[in-house]
Order: structure tokens, then C-alpha cells, then sequence
């Protein structure tokens, strides 16, 4: 329980660190017969790759995966998918004064403490590029769910002050616009806010927002097992979230029951909600609603101003950060968020498929 | 994985239903050694219990619990604490009409859509009497850590508009307020407003808040099981809790790096942060700083006014709901929320007594 | 992880000691619809009874069984069952005299390696009264086995020298012979051997067998979880089994290929095998023949000879070991077997369900 | 759980197809502060390494190992480390024939019938090849535990009717004799014997063991996670063992309790036990004498001589294997038994570290 393996089934073990050799992941419990080549993982893995814009880190790597296991004549088959990604742009020497001293905002004294010692090489294992391995399964994970009519879409929902205008939503724009905004307008905004908070050597927090829709009701189990509380573990073990939101979220706390009840209704012939206070889930379990997360995101902590920080020899000192980093990790951490809720979601799927007796009785006899 | 059960060293598995004979905890992993009688356990299941003032339920219920296993001459032994409480209040007739139709904001319809049907006596398996067996575990793992000098405190932060004044804490109104708030004027004006939510036939929603000091450095794992991915499973485990914050929380958002980032400092030859944005956690590891969680919860879904809904049948129908119920759930659950924040560091802090060679070589040479 | 919890969906967790309050067991993941009363369960705890016949100890317990939770109008609710069975015939002054001394063969001494103490009453949690809780759980798993067309049938194979004939083997025997053995003429020869070893005031060992019919080709997962490696798990968690064979078994070793290969073949036009060398499971994972396991078992520790140890204050000692002991624990033990057999077997099949992404199709779709 | 994990926290995952680009394993909770370089895991898998006398498959393949993370300036660092061995040798073509039977004593026909289809070439995930994960995980299990003084030692114990005698016991001659047997003389013996088999286009099965020493007492955790039981597993999990014995093992049927019964007594101040019949282990818990462990494995399934199967069509056939095969396969697991366990009890060692509260107490005060 070292931390790097997630899921009860539908289970992901990932490894690598920012300077290392390389990045991966193993993906065990993936079902048999699903059609699967690299190019399905790597429009996944491109989405969070570095260097595509003013507003994200200059370092540039190809972060091209490799299949090697798993996968046989184009069909999963059952066995653990193995991927890879080589490391090709690592500056190591960037980073050479930052192991004597801890970097505020981030995991240098932590894992100092935890361990002993650490590669402070580009923050180690506890960089962002970590998630070349949640990616890469969060692509498996939504192909999925695509072919059981489930569609997992993360955005940003505002950068600093500037939020997203629903009436402006533009499923296309997510893809197209350097913030991953949904919305063109603010996108502009956004790059605007971010180009000067860059001037200033700073760097700004931001919110991403995940909607699932097409989940069955009935998934998720009560009490720990929570749809919701589980959602919450994969977003929260995404580094730099520092808040989760189901549904309404922190509005609940200043609603009233009469408000944020949600009544049933009849649509179709089938059992629906008037509204979705409740974010898609009840009790811990889905209730056929979209699913709505948001997750909140601290500004990257690599700034290029001065900062006060001690080194290991118990001493306080001045530090400048060299190296290249994003000035906000929202854009490229949307796909990271989407990629943790489908594994999240998929697997609740998989454990649920025995929660009735009569579901085993259909599958055995 | 049917979600009744928590933690990978310490590990406790709840059950019971509200309307049901009994409900309890197993509690398999704790340490052997500890001194535990029933009152350790009584005085934080009083905390929860219901009846205790007028902006609570008036269901009356001893909540006795007796300890069946795992103690011997005053001390744990290592092996399972089975610990139960009895049912004597249950009024099932109370809810003989809800067995037909769907609560807005219970888990009524997604438990049918899981499971086919349910126990449908006071939420059955999905009312708040189920966190009896966290809190059972919660006051064992409080004690425990309690000895290794680590303080788990929860408290109520607000109810809908009032929030408690930082300046006015005190630590001992927590345990006298009929809000669980640590200020007592806010605390009057709580009540006031809890009353006239009561008279409108409404309930409103509020956060809690927890601290816990005394955590070493170096606690939590990397990657899924970071501390704080841990606690926010934990939190939004708890039934009618939509967000979840660390630190800073959702105001990260809106934040700058040079304004976000704790800067080290010595204090006593000891490295310490100026500030505590980060809330005592750094890449999901602790930082020694008090850690710091809030979590918000919505208003009780149970309210007497008249709501509209459907039934098994498919019909939309007016209900009005009888049976006993809080007008806010928060005062009640700051006991579960300190007690689910025990049960998750006190296993991680197990969990992470192998991280480092010389710790092993340590023990076992 | 203190070892109390077994499975992955359909998961158990045992407490209870001795001569502690009671015993019992929650099992969690048991799929919502199965109608269950009290006798369902009472009639496998009686199997393992104590108390019924010359070869068994004369400790009374009625065993009685009470169903606290997770059961409502008669049917599962997909909640957590929790099972409970009081004591009622501890006699714990046998027991006084244990308490400075390490018996051999007993858990005495580990025990307070690990602990440092222990609840020395009757072997604490060590007791064979410990299977309780399995057997409860068996009891629902075997009812579940059975509505999939799948049967578990332990017995006992040999005592001592003393074997079953294949040619003599009688189904009902099983619950009628005093030794659990399905040949009512090596039930004869057995209890004469055993009355001679109680004469002798010694213990013997045996063989415990269980067949399992039904199971459908494909259950178990390759590498670790391997149904074979799984049941010999469950086997070996049984106090006393020192040894677990799968088809041939030890004879493997001493074969060919030629010889130990099972042909395929086709019957009935279904795929089937001419022989069964494998015992129903090649590769990990059941091949559709019946699955056929082997348990031996030593002889109970507990012998009333004078016999040799060491105390707590490091003395050398002679001791006389009172109370009240089976001479063989197989005949109680098969039923045992029979649970721990059904439970990894449902376990797997439930984990079964989403190994082709064809299977999720159909149930999501 | 699609079980290519194993273990609570000292955490291995292996992945990889005997004809696929590459195996390997991610091992997670590896204690930080481990000297380790590739030297020391190549040492173990060259045991394993086909093509290395006349009694093995001619199969060539340098499984060279590639540390691709975990590992900075030499030493382990807490993250999960990822190991590879690139497949060099696969002839594929050998294999095109058997993608439409199913080989007796193979998983063809169980992998056929759980997932749909699968990977035929050289058996993919069910091929001895899996090993190489397991083996390079076990050589840093084994560095660790000699680093506590634990020594983990595996050999032949015999190969058909060719037993080694204790007499003529030789450490040094497990690595030397082609069949690791660590008496030269039964080596010569057996040696001839498989000699012979080849000669009759034949294979032979045989027996495994592995003995322990160094284990402090109180290893283990009671009821489900018996250190025999896991052990019991672990070997149980490795391709073509039929059988596990723990101590004197199959022996006990036929003992009596005051044979069976090791004696405590006291060594130099220690307490010990006169004999060891336990195999070091006491309810599931080390009792301080050395772990004995025998796995009972079957003859190699891929025999040249003509065999009857069925084909996917369902038709029966002859066939007549060709491809490269090893006449036993034991010469060659002895390695994989040693590292299933070591892994193992590491893992168990590290579990056990929070059993009594005073350690907890020494470890965080």
C-alpha cells in the first residue's frame, strides 16, 4: 500500500518519475475483446503533453506511448496492459541547486521527511508528469464507457476570476482553446489574466469541472463505497487539488431543504429528477442524473519571484526557481481529472455487476 | 467491495440498519496493549446521540454500546473489537408510507434501482444511526492517538449565514453548544435561526471543520493514497456531505503562487511554514503544520413541508413526511466527521512505519 | 489488515474468542434478493457443534445463531449481514493454569510474541470456536452455490491409517457417521481407532476432502489470483491444516506428462476432459470438471499426557493439560472446509462477471 | 483484482506474454534507503534463465533487466520501482498450430473459456515466462530480508522417485547442479533419469523446498492472513504446483498429538522448540525455528509424444506439440519458489510492525 496502485477491479499500478528512464502504467482487469492501439491512448496523453502554448511550460516531449503487454491481434485480452512513455527532455542540471533546499508549495520536505531522501530531479516522483500513467488508463477507461453510452467531459471552469458563461458553452472548444475552456469568450480572458500574471512571475489557481453523462442509477456502494466519496479520493490525489465538490457542492451549506431537495419526476415513462442539486448521486449511489465534480486547483507553486524557504542544513535562505513551468496547471490537468473519474466510475461498474441475486442467476445459468 | 469496510491496517467494518435489531463495528487491526472500557467508547457516542436538545430529533435512543470481543483484563488484544449498540426506539410505523414512494434527497430510489428493493424503515442501511459503528471506531482511534500526541478536534464552522468568529474559539463550547460550535455567540444566533427554519417546516445545511495537531512529517503515500485523498473519501463518506476542503480549500482558486505558498522557516530548530495555506499537507504527505479539513453539508433531506415525488408505481404524488428529524445534520455529525479523520491518519500513520530501510532494520534487529 | 477479513466482493469478517461474550461475523457484498432465516444457518453451525457424539469434547454449546442485520421481510437487502452466537459454556477456571505456560502445538507462545499478552481462556482467538463466523458465512455462500447449480460437499477422507473406499461412498453418510465419513464401514474402523487414542490420552490427525460439482469453466484470474492458489489459502487459514493438495496433488510430483496430462475431449457436444489428474482447474482457473481439494490436518494439540514446555518466566516445566478437547478435529472441521471452499469460490465468481468486455455489454446495455 | 498484484504493502505487479515485446513488474512500498542496482536482480533471474544445460528448454534468451524507476544515486527511493526485461527469442511461427486446439494440462482451453479468446503464442499470460516479475521483485525482498538476517533458501527436493538426502546436504550445490539440488549425487542421478524421460518424449514432476531461517517469532496475523496461508498461496499461485506442505505437511494425517507436538524448551536464554514439526509456524504466527515449505509440482504439460485434445470446432484431434520445452520444470522455479517466499514474508514483517501499541508508541515519540 505504497500508494501507486488504484481500483478494486478495474485496477491501475503507475510508476516513473520526472528524470527517470521513463513513465507507465499497468493497467490489470481490463476486460477481453476491447479493441485498443496506441493511437487511442496517445490523443489522451497529447491533450496533457507540455510545450503547446504561451501558457504552459516550454519543455517539449514527444510523450509517445508504448504497448507492451496486454494486447493481442488489436483486442485486449484480458492480461495487464503495460505502457510506457521514455523521458527524452529531461534538463536534469535545471535542477541541480533545488536539492539542498525545499521548494515551497511543494513535496521536497515532505518526502524528505517520509523517506530519508529524494530525486529532487524535476520533483520526482511527485511531479505532474506522474499522470502520464493516469492518462494513459483514463483513455482506456473512457473507451469503455463510450461503447456502454457513457460520455466523461472535463473542462476548465474558471481561471482566477474568470469563469466560464454556461449560456457560451461550446463542447468543441475544450479541444481547440489554450485554457480548455468551453467557452471562447472567457478562454480569451483567461489568456489575457494568465500573461500578465506571468509578467509579474507569478502563477494562478483554478477550477476544472467534470460532467458524466449516461451513468445507470444503482452505481456505487453505500457507506465508504460511495460513488461520491470515491470521486473525491481520485480527484484529491490529483496534486494541487485542494477541494471537491459533488453537485451544488459548498452551496449546500448555505441552501435550505426545501431548495435543495430534488424532486422526482416522471419523463418518458422513466423515473428522472427536476433538478440535480444532488449532482448525479444519492446515498452514495447514482441516480441516473450527470454526474457533476469540481475540483479545485492551487496555482502552480514553482513561481520565478523570490522566496524565503530553509535548506537541509537548517537554514533560512533566498531562492529563485529556475527551470520551465506552467503558470497555471488547470489546462493541462482537465484530462487528468476526466481520465481519474472514468477509472473511478468503470470500476464502480465492474464491482456492481454482482448486487443483485438475480443478476448472478442471469449471468451463470 | 460492498463498501462496509475501511482501512488497510486499521480496519473497521460497519452494519446495522436504523429500524433494525442492532447496529455495530468490527474493528480488526488495532494494536494490542491499549486500555479500553465501554465508556471510552460511550462518552463519544453521546456526542451523536440523538434527543439531546430541541434542534435535534426527539427520537430517544440510550445508543449503549457493549463491547463483544477483543478485550481482555481492560485491554485490547490484537484481535477484532466487536462493539454493538441495540435499537429501542424504532417506530416503523412511522414510515409505513414511505416503503411506496421516493424521498426527494434520500437514497430511497437509487438503494431500489441497486438493489431491486430495500429495507425501507428510517433509510434502512442509508440513515445517520450508521455512523454509530465509525463513531464506536472513531473514539478507539482517537484514544490511540491521543496517547501518540496528536489532538483530532471537530467542531461546527457555520450553519447557513452564521459562521463562527476565529476570535471568539473556544475549545470547550464544543462539547456545550447545542451546535457543537466553539463560540458561543454564534452559537446563540444558530439556534435562532435553527428555529425559524424549524417553524417554516425547512432544515438548513452547515460545515464542520476539523483540526488535528501533532501529526509528525512524512504521513500519508504518494500517488492514490495521499493523506488528503484519504481524508476527502473519508469526509464525503459521510451521508449528506457534497464538499470536501484541505487547507485553503475552494479559495485556492482564486489565489496566487507568491500568495498561496507556505514559506519555511526555523522555529526552535525545528523546520516549520509562516503560514498554513496548504493546510498540513504537502503532495499528500503531512508537513508537521495542524492539518485542516471542512466539509459541507447539505440541509436533511427530511422536511415537513409538502413535496412532490413519484411512487413504485410510476405516479407523480404530493408527500408530506412524518417520523423525527433534525432540522440540520451538522452538530450531530462533527462527531463522525472527528472520528472518520482519526480512523484514516491513524492507518496511514501504520501504514507508513515501513517507508523507510533503516526503520525496519530498526525494528527487527 | 490484522488478518479478520477474507474476500474481495463477497467479503467476511470473523471476530470472537473462546470464552469471550460471543462470536460472529459480518459478511458485506452479499447480493441483495436471497431468502434467509435463521435455520438456513443453524443447520451448518450444527454440523460443527461440539458435543454430539463420544469423539468429539463434551464442552455444550447450543451454537445458536441470530441474525442482526442486513435481512428484511425475509429476503438479503445487499447490506452488511452481521451474525452473531453468544457463549454460554465457558469454563474458564480450566483455563487458569494456562495462563503462565506455553502449550505445544498452541498459539500460545506466537501469540505473545506478537502481542506481547494474551487472552489465554480457551486459545482466545486462536480457538477452533473462531470457524464460527466462517461457517455462518459458508452456510449463505453454499445457499447461494446452490441456486447457481453448483454443489460443496466436504468429508472426511481418512483418520490415521484409516481411509475411505470410493466404492462405499454414500452421500448421506456425510451428516449421519459420527466421523463425517461418506463410507459407513470406515466410520466403524475409525471410531475404534480413536477410542483407542483417547485411551491412550493422545490425539490423531486425518484428511479432509471437498468436491465441488457445477462450477462453470473460466473462474479465477491468472498469476495470483488463481482459484487453486486462493482455495489453498482458505485451506491452509484453518487452524491445524498443515498441507493443501489440488487434484493429484502430492502424487504430481511423482508422475509423467504423459500420464498426468487430461486429455480434452467432447461429451454431449460440450468440451469436457477424459480424466481429472488436474482436480478441475488448469492454469488457475476452473476447467469445468469437478474441483476436488485435499486438507490434512495434525492432531490436536491438546493431549492429556504429561508433556514438556517452558513458562513465562523461561522455566523448563512439565504439564498436564486439562478442559475439554476433541481427540481428532477433522470431523468438526470438515464443515469448515465446506465454508472456507464456497466463500473463495463465490468470491471469485462475482469478480468473474466483468472479465469480457461482451459481459459488461450485456448488463449495462 | 484481475490478479496480477500481490501484497498489502510491499506491493508487486507483473505484466507481460512469453511472445510479447517485454515482461516485467512494478514493485511498490519498497522501503526507501536499499542499495540496488541491476546487478543484484540479474543474479536471481539468470537462475531462471532458460537454455542453460541439457535439461532445459533450448529456448536462449539473455533476460537482461532494465530499472526504468525507483532507484536514484543508487539507492531505492520509496517510489515504485519498474523493471523490464525485453522477450529476444520469441519464434512465434512454432506456436501458429495451437491457436486453434487446446494442449492437455495447459490453460488454453480455461483462458478460451473465461475471456473469449487469448494470446496462444508460447501460452502469452499463462506461460512460465510470467515468472520473471516474480523473480525480480523476490531478489529485492531477498536483499532486504538478509539485511534483517534472514536467509529464504529454495532447492530440489526431488525429481520423480530421486529424493536428495539430507546427509549430503550442500548449500553451494543449489547453484551448481543442473537440477538445484543441493546433493551432487542425487543430482547425478536425476539428471539421468530426466535424461531418460526425454529419451521416452516425456516429462517429470517433482518437489520444491524452501527453508526460512532467521524469522523472529511473531510473524503473521491470525484467522485469513496466516503466514502459512499466504504462503500457502504464494506457492500455490506459481504455474503447475499441485500441492503445499508446511512443515511435516502431509505427515500430520497420520501422526499423533504426542508425535506432533513440538516441545518448548529453552536454548541459551531463548525460548525454543526440541523439534520442528510446526515448520515454524503456530496458529498461522512464526514461532522462531526455521520455515519449512514444500510445493509439489506437476511434469511439464508440452510433451513431444502424441497426444488426444479437441479443437475450437469441437472436434477431436491428435496432435503433436513441437516448440522448445523443458522436461521438468522444478530446476527452473526453485528460484521463483525463493522469491513467492521471500515476498511474502516481507510483506507480512512489515504489517506485523503496528501489532502492539508500544511500538506504535516507540516509533512516533
Amino acid at each position: 500500500m505504497a500508494g501507486s496502485t488504484y481500483g478494486t477491479i478495474f485496477k491501475i499500478t503507475t510508476w516513473g518519475e520526472s528524470h527517470g528512464k521513463a513513465l507507465g502504467v499497468v493497467i490489470d482487469g481490463c476486460p477481453a475483446g476491447l479493441e485498443l492501439n496506441e493511437a487511442d491512448i496517445q490523443v489522451y496523453l497529447n491533450r496533457r503533453k507540455p510545450g503547446q502554448s504561451n501558457i504552459t511550460t516550454p519543455r517539449k516531449e514527444a510523450d509517445e506511448v508504448e504497448i507492451l503487454s496486454g494486447v493481442f491481434e488489436g483486442k485486449t485480452t484480458g492480461a495487464p496492459i503495460s505502457l510506457m512513455v521514455r523521458n527524452t527532455s529531461q534538463i536534469s542540471k535545471d535542477y541541480s541547486d533545488i536539492a539542498s533546499y525545499y521548494r515551497p508549495g511543494h513535496a521536497d520536505y515532505t518526502f524528505d521527511a517520509k523517506y530519508g531522501f529524494r530525486d529532487y530531479r524535476g520533483g520526482g516522483r511527485s511531479s505532474g508528469r506522474e499522470t502520464i500513467g493516469r492518462v494513459s488508463a483514463g483513455a482506456i477507461a473512457c473507451k469503455i464507457l463510450k461503447q456502454l453510452g457513457i460520455e466523461v467531459m472535463a473542462y476548465t471552469h474558471s481561471i482566477g476570476p474568470i469563469k466560464i458563461d454556461e449560456k457560451c458553452f461550446e463542447k468543441e472548444a475544450i479541444l481547440e482553446t489554450k485554457t480548455a475552456m468551453p467557452d471562447r469568450n472567457a478562454d480569451q480572458n483567461a489568456v489575457l489574466y494568465l500573461e500578465n500574471a506571468m509578467k509579474n512571475l507569478d502563477s494562478v489557481g483554478g477550477v476544472m469541472e467534470c460532467r458524466i453523462t449516461g451513468v445507470p442509477a444503482g452505481i456505487g456502494d453505500p457507506v465508504f463505497e460511495k460513488l461520491d466519496a470515491n470521486l473525491a479520493k481520485a480527484m484529491m490525489s490529483i496534486g494541487a487539488v485542494k477541494a471537491v465538490e459533488i453537485g451544488d457542492g459548498t452551496c449546500v451549506s448555505q441552501s435550505t431543504g426545501s431548495t435543495n431537495n430534488d424532486s422526482f419526476c416522471m419523463e418518458n415513462g422513466q423515473i428522472t429528477k427536476k433538478t440535480n442539486h444532488s449532482g448525479g448521486i444519492l446515498g452514495g449511489i447514482s441516480d441516473g442524473s450527470p454526474i457533476i465534480i469540481r475540483a479545485h486547483v492551487k496555482p502552480t507553486p514553482s513561481i520565478f519571484s523570490t522566496q524565503q524557504t530553509v535548506n537541509q542544513a537548517g537554514e533560512e535562505i533566498d531562492i529563485n526557481i529556475k527551470g520551465r513551468h506552467d503558470p497555471i496547471i488547470v489546462p493541462r490537468a482537465v484530462v487528468v481529472m476526466e481520465s481519474m473519474a472514468a477509472i473511478t466510475l468503470l470500476d464502480a461498474m465492474m464491482v456492481n455487476m454482482s448486487a443483485k441475486l438475480e443478476s448472478l442467476e442471469r449471468f451463470y445459468k
